[in-house]
């Protein structure tokens, strides 16, 4: 057995899965074990490269098949150098990731943070696959995003770009603080989180919603209400789909993708979002950049952050 | 002489400019000739290889030593093909530039939109020399743009990416209806034209302004009245000033430029323009996305046309 194998790394905060991929992006094997988080950065280090490692003992594969070792993870990187500047998830400040990899593995390392990593698997492997140009959304806790012109990453000067989530797009009138602490972020309205707070104003306000008699309110709660014809609960997820769709039309006019793909737990709310994701896409793009621009569903569910891992050995 | 020459062509509505630069991108020669528009698709394009070839005769360079020729030329192309699909300044439709250029020159030749050219002109030699990353605005009667990454132009599938002018930024309550057909593009208030029609607007409403004595106000004189406290010509001003740094904030997050760089003929009313976008994109921007990015004045001038369209050859 001769062929190249890539090794795919995603750190969570709580697990960390590892895959191996083939040169074009199929997972033949894959492994998990918890990411430490809490017992500081060594333990986080040694795990990693232990569990790439183990990995590839326990498959049909020999270490010396290994091309190199990608790692994706959460934070604020110098990706250039691997070198994590501050991951909040995982307490780990000022880190020479990759210089640790290498010396631990003795293989090629590349380090890029998840959401542009998870873009990466689905325009490498997944909904994306044979297409050059593609902006990648996942709707989670946050909006994650990701940019791929030529097969690869945009990474940026600071290694900040991508970060589709926090673009300021909702007007100043109607704005709200998001995390990151400016206003207006696309993740306010379109990510779980705020859209459980939109459906939280509105049952506070006294709204008329079935969403009101939830102990617990879940952005699934809110689009499942929202699909049988509760108007407050469409009203929030016109507004989650609304501003996406706008984020698209300005991202086909200043980079003219191929394919829009949205991944991540929001979208499996499917067609029902979609299609009002479509509309407003369709309604504020310039007819020149919208000619036989798809916007899909990612297909690679939560493998994509190894995948894509897996993938910067080839395109990163 | 074995230097190694490129050729720049930058086909406008009236005058073909015409430029030969070294590998530097330092112009050694310009030439320029009329156009020839309205009278036929021929006349122009025999014109465009004459005066590439005229431009190297009156020159102390040799033809062999032309390592390609680039032009740039707006309107809607398909730029790996070298395709003009649609003119309209030039009433020039589904013609086939490169291979005509091709077959007459017998060099490489690339073919890329005006706007495009024009930032790789500024990333290449001119206010972006030595910055692999950065985004190009021309403010003048539209509003240009291009975005260079790795030091490329960004093309976009249809060819459509870096519109920069067309971007919907303007919230739908105060947007108005573009050339473009859309609602609220950046155009539509950080043009020259966005900025006589504003004017034009305040004094019909008979606002308070030096700005109602003229028979005919351009740009120059709204940012000159601005400059010397007129507070309806500053209010206009700093609506162009304020959506161009929304713009560069929400770019600054998407892509994460080094530099952003402004020409066009309203790039110069100066700092009183460039202070009041430093201070919008201050605000609007993430903090580790702004971290030693720079807003800076165009430095070619009318020249980035033809550099940018020379610089095709050695980096579309």
């Amino acid at each position: 057995m001769s062929e190249k194998i890539y090794i795919g790394v995603d750190v969570g905060g709580t697990t960390i899965k590892v895959g191996i991929c083939d040169a074009e992006g199929h997972l033949l094997h894959t492994f998990e074990g918890p990411t430490g988080t809490g017992k500081g950065t060594d333990v986080i280090l040694h795990n990693i490269a232990n569990y790439a490692r183990e990995i590839v003992k326990e498959s049909p594969f020999e270490w010396e098949q290994v091309e190199g070792v990608g790692v994706g993870i959460a934070g604020f990187l110098d990706i250039p150098r691997g070198f994590v500047k501050f991951s909040a998830n995982l307490y780990i400040e000022n880190t020479d990731l990759r210089g640790f990899l290498e010396q631990e593995l003795q293989k090629p390392i590349k380090v890029n943070n998840d959401a542009n990593v998870a873009a990466l698997g689905e325009a490498w492997a997944g909904a994306g696959k044979g297409i050059d140009n593609c902006v990648c959304y996942t709707l989670g806790t946050g909006v994650g995003g990701g940019i791929i012109i030529g097969g690869r990453i945009v990474e940026g000067f600071a290694s900040m770009a991508g970060e589709l989530g926090h673009a300021a797009i909702v007007p100043d009138l109607e704005a709200i603080q998001c995390g990151c602490g400016k206003m207006g972020c696309l993740e306010t309205v379109s990510s779980a989180t705020g859209i459980i707070r939109m459906a939280k104003d509105a049952v506070e306000r006294g709204d008329r919603t079935t969403l009101s008699s939830l102990e617990v309110i879940t952005a699934k709660d809110v689009v499942d209400a929202a699909k049988v014809g509760d108007e407050v609960a469409a009203r929030i997820v016109s507004r989650a789909a609304f501003y996406l769709g706008k984020s698209m039309a300005t991202l086909a006019i200043l980079l003219n993708p191929q394919y829009f793909i949205i991944g991540g737990g929001v979208s499996k709310a499917g067609d029902f979002l979609f299609d009002q994701i479509r509309e407003v896409f369709e309604k504020y793009t310039l007819e020149q950049a919208k000619e036989g621009v798809k916007i899909v569903p990612a297909t690679l569910g939560n493998n994509a952050g190894i995948v894509g891992a897996a993938g910067l050995i080839l395109r990163g």
